[in-house]
Order: C-alpha cells, then structure tokens, then sequence
C-alpha cells in the first residue's frame, strides 16, 4: 500500500473561488500490488494542468449542461500525464507515457483506470519518450492550449501576411503561442499582459509590440500599438453605418480573446473593417456575480466583424494535424514555451487559483513526480 | 421648365430625427428642353425607397469613416427607380427603366446625370418592363432589402433543413423575406414585430410562429416559440463553459437580426450552440446617444456562436445571382412582398421617420410618379 493524494472538489465557489475552502487534498491509499481485471491499469501521475475553463466546471451539475460539472468530493479531472506502472491492457503497457485528455485525465498521485474509462479518457504518447521534450509541454502547448492557439489562428483567424494580430493574455498558455503562431505566418502581433515583466518577456519572444493592460486606457495603448490595425469607422454614440466600401483602403484585423468584459469591447472601438474576434475564453468574467456590460457591440455590424467562439474540444478531429505541425517547431526550438510550473500535486488548489487571478507567468502546470 | 421638387438634407440630427427639421423639400425647376452635354440624360424618377441604414448617414461628415454621410443642404439619396426622359447616353435611351444604387439614386423628381456619376450610380433594368412586377419591388425586393435577406441567409446562416430560425423585425423590408427564404429552404421559421397585425400578418406568409415583442418577455417568448431551438448551454451569472461536446444532441439555430440591442442580447441567452447570429442592422440603436450596455455576449464563447455582421454594399459581385434566383419566385408568386407605399415626394421625410420608428407595415416605400 502506498499513499496516495488527490485533489478534491469539495464546494461550489460563488465569485473567486478559494484554494483550501473549494478545494482539499485527499490523501488515501492504494494497493500497487493488487491483482488487476481485465484490462484495467494504473497510472503514475507526472504532470498536471490547470486551465481558467476549470472554473465553469466548478457550478451546481444541476445546471443544465453537457458539460460535466465537478462532482462533489470526487478528484478533478483535466490534462495530464502519466506513466503506466502496471497493466492488464495491451494498449497501454509499462511505461507508456499517457496523455490524459481534457477534462478526463484525474489529478491523483495514483490512479486506477478501467478498459472504458481509458476508451476516451487516455491516450498513449510515447514519441515524449523520443523527442526530449519536457513531460510539462505535453500537458501545455502539446495539449488542449496549444491547439487552441494554432487551430483558432489558422482555422478561423484565417490569417493573411501583413495583417495586424492583437492578442490579449499574450504571456499566457495559449497567447504567448498566438503571437508566435502569428509571427510565423508574417503577421504584425501586439500582445498585453497585466505586468511589466511580463510586457518585456511578450516582447522577447517576437511580439513586434505589447503594453500593460492595467497601466493606461486599454483604447489608446491598442491605437499606440497598432499603427496600421485601427482608426477606421469608428462608431462612438452616433452610428456609422457603412454601406459603400473600399476594402483595400483598411488593414484586416484579428484579435485572438481570451479575456472578454471591458478588453474586448475596446477592441470592437478599435478593430478593423472585416476584422476577425476569436474567443477561446473569457477568463474576465469567470467570476463575476454578473457579466460586465458591453457598449461596443454594435461595430459587429458597421465593421462587418466576424466574432466566432469556439471550443477546441469541437475540434478534436485536428489533432493529429496540430500535433504533426507543432511538435517539430518546438523540437527545433522555433517555437518557445514558458512554463510556470510548481511541484507537489498539493499545490494544485492554489496553482489554479493563481491563474485565475493572472498570476501566473506562463502556461501554470504542477509537476507530480519524475519520469 | 418644369418643377422640381427634391428631398434636402438640413440639420444633423441629435437622437430621432424629426421629418421639418432634419429634411425639407425644396423645389426648384429643371428645363427639359434644354440641350444635353455629351453623355448626359435626365430621369424622372418614379420609386423612392427609405431604409433604417440612413440614419447612419445623417451625421457630421468630420466623422472619420468611408461611408458617405448626407451632404448638408444637397439632396438625399438611396434607391431609387426612374426613367430616363431625355439622353444623350447611348447606355441609358429614352424609356429605359433605371435603378440607383443604394446611397447613389438621388431623391428628386427628375434628375439630370453625367455620364460619370452614372457609371456608379445608375443601372437599366428594362426587365421590369416585361415581368410585370410593380416598379416598387425594384426598390425594395429585388434591391437592396431583399439581396440583405437572401446573401445572408444562404450566405452567411448556412441553413440546414430542420434548423430553427428567428427573424426580428419579421414584418420589415428585410425580415418577411428572410421568413419566407427559410421557409422554402425547410427551416422552422420564428419571427416578431411590434404590432398583433403584423404578427398575424407574418403567420399568414408562412412563419411557423410569431409574437409581439412589445408583449411581454422577449427571452419567455422566444423560448415558447422555438421550441427545439433553445434551452441548452444556459449562462446566468454562473459560467457554463462547455468543452465536451455532443454536437448531435442539439438542433443548430440562425438567428437573423436586424434590431441589435435587448433582442440581441435575449437571443443570447436562448440560442443554441453553434448558432449563427447574422446582423444586417440594429435599429433599435441608431438613435440613442449611448448604446444600450448587453450582458449576455459570453454566450458567444459557451455556445461556439459565429456572430457575423454583414453589409450587403460589399457582396455587389452576387447581385446578378440574387436577381435570376429571386425574380421568379416573385413572379410566380411563391414568395410575396408587402409594402408600405406613400405617394408624393414630399412625404419622404415622414416615410423615413416611419420606418426609423418601427410604424411602416411591410417595405417603405415612397410612389414619385406613374411610368
């Protein structure tokens, strides 16, 4: 018998959520020596994510969705990787790496997991073993933020080189992989982020411009920034409906959301004609007792914006491109990832906890044990 | 010499125009048996149309934008049928039926043109001659309103038959098209107006359902009329964001909106996931000083909205298909068109004060003379 921790969800947050009030580690055991059934095997946990989409699981499962809620005093699940340790299954043998998918993969130290529930949950990734990259980029830009960040800028940015690319949180998980993305693809990118240090990272991994979004008026830092990106029908109290158009007077833009509230309605100001919106995450209002209002809405219309949410989970049919694309510009150093990573599954109440604030400085994912 | 009455531009308005003081009719006199210079040629002009978009151009021309505001003191303009009495255009002869583009036809009771501002401004559509439609639909159907409903629609709603659709504004130039577009391509059709008459009226084209949105809850009655179309993925207060998907437990919805403000917002909360929101216009703000603040746009991320805002001026290149696919469904009366014509020049400011206040009945319209 050896312990085993675990990270449980034991109260439904109103507002900000607490790491020890919503959250507890769990600490049982489990019987590594005990006989397994029938395709059953156990999992060591390496690594850990946590990502601001866990907050919206974090609600009463009363309310109708088919998104699984957290259930109460039971682990939470999200991406992870693991090591087999013991197998009865022959699709995953000992020492397979294991990717535990989003929203699927159980934040334990230990976990026993039947033929059914690895059916969707896990999925062996082995090439980890070849590669040399760190186990942490298998949870990151190898996983759910990764993908989000290339398919939502090449699928539905539908990036053309020249154009401007604005992307918010842009140190984060999926922004810092935005503007690199972009870059890539001979865009001019200007990022944000909420401190100075990290304005100065955005910028030393490519971005042509970026500011801090707590320090000035969001409008007029965007309209600093980006000098071909803004200026055009601009829609303030008196409406600007545009009917004859001359496209190739305006630069295209592309704004890459995951804030929302009081950050993408300055955009709307600001965006151009046919500017693209997309909102993978609006982590503003994730724990507000009442969503922020918006006044800017109508430039959807006079800009002719196409403001497109999407969920990469919709999507998972673009793995095996994204996987097969991504993986070599990291091996080869192209693309760079900063991790903010802490030790001990412990530690993962309050690592989410920081994300949600925005405290984080780079993708946040908790190291569990060594390979 | 004849006299010449035209529709003048006076006053920037400052919230809702009003018909005296924001418009005059002026009238002058034109010499129809003067001599033409080389390409010019004289309309007298028979349709005039009013649209909500003019609003938008009845602003400060400082404005920064490339949308033409009225010009002060000059004559307004937007669609118009005429015919041409006098040339010394071969492309325009004596007898030819004439539409002005939208923004272009100028609003007077003949009109003397150059051959250059014609090149832009003045198409012959001699068909109407033949098909027997009224020259009114010129103007409205198979003009500007009705290519709005139809590119998006087809264009922008990608329909699937079974999806539901809601049309706002049902009754409108654009609205009742929209309904009976859907209808022909096998959609559930939901559509509200601002009066019971209307409401009955839109039933009676084809609509599945209707209501009065001046009648009670907009969310409540929305929810009664659709109801396949709505009911998942609700955000209220509490984030719902959604990353495992079932995409086929859900029917997709179209939304067509042409209202914007607390119908947008409702339709938020009620729209399924994958829903496509198309906006064409948003009168119900383009008299207010401050826009009307909407708290429901995360909805857009949570349910994977494409909201998508369109202005039908940027698509001319699809007008020549709009016409030969629409044309005979007019003619053969498997799609109607109601409008609300007035006759007599001067009553074009009213008409246009009507429409911005919602109290046409079908497409405004305003009868300038007999072919």
């Amino acid at each position: 018998m050896v312990a085993n921790k675990q990270v449980i969800f034991t109260e439904i947050p109103e507002g900000f959520p607490e790491a020890e009030k919503n959250m507890a580690i769990e600490e049982s055991t489990i019987d590594l020596d005990a006989k397994l059934g029938m395709g059953e095997f156990i999992l060591k946990t390496l690594e850990i994510s946590v990502d601001p989409y866990m907050r919206g699981r974090m609600r009463d499962p009363s309310i109708k969705s088919y998104a699984p809620a957290f259930d109460l005093n039971k682990p939470m699940t999200g991406d992870t990787m693991s090591v087999v340790i013991k197998s009865n299954n022959p699709d995953y043998k000992v020492d397979d790496l294991v990717y535990g998918r989003t929203g699927q993969g159980v934040f334990a130290e230990y976990v026993h997991v039947s033929a059914e529930y690895a059916k969707n949950a896990y999925v062996v990734r082995n090439d980890a073993k070849e590669n040399k990259l760190p186990i942490r980029h298998y949870v990151g830009v190898l996983a759910m933020p990764g993908m989000t960040a290339y398919y939502g800028l090449n699928k539905i940015g539908k990036p053309k080189p020249g154009e401007t690319l604005y992307v918010s949180a842009a140190s984060g998980a999926v922004g810092q992989l935005v503007g690199q993305f972009g870059k890539a693809l001979g865009l001019y990118v200007v990022g944000s982020a909420g401190t100075d240090e990290k304005v100065k990272h955005i910028k030393s991994i490519g971005f042509d411009d970026a500011f801090n979004y707590k320090d000035g008026n969001i409008e007029e830092n965007l309209r600093k920034c980006c000098p071909k990106g803004i200026g055009n029908a601009v829609f303030r109290g008196l409406v600007d409906v545009s009917f004859v158009t001359n496209t190739n007077l305006f630069i295209l833009d592309i704004y890459f959301d995951g804030v929302g509230g009081k950050m993408l309605d300055a955009v709307f100001l600001v965006a151009n004609d046919f500017a693209r919106i997309i909102s993978c995450g609006m982590i503003s209002q994730y724990n507000l007792a009442k969503p922020e209002p918006l006044y800017n809405v109508i430039n959807v219309l006079t800009k002719r914006i196409c403001f497109d949410g999407f969920i990469i989970m919709d999507h998972m049919d673009y793995e095996q491109t994204f996987l097969d694309e991504v993986t070599p510009l990291l091996v080869s150093g192209k693309v760079t990832y900063k991790e903010d990573e802490v030790e001990g599954i412990e530690n993962t109440p309050s690592a989410l906890i920081k994300v949600l604030k925005g405290e984080n400085f780079g993708k946040m994912c908790i190291k569990v044990a060594d390979l």
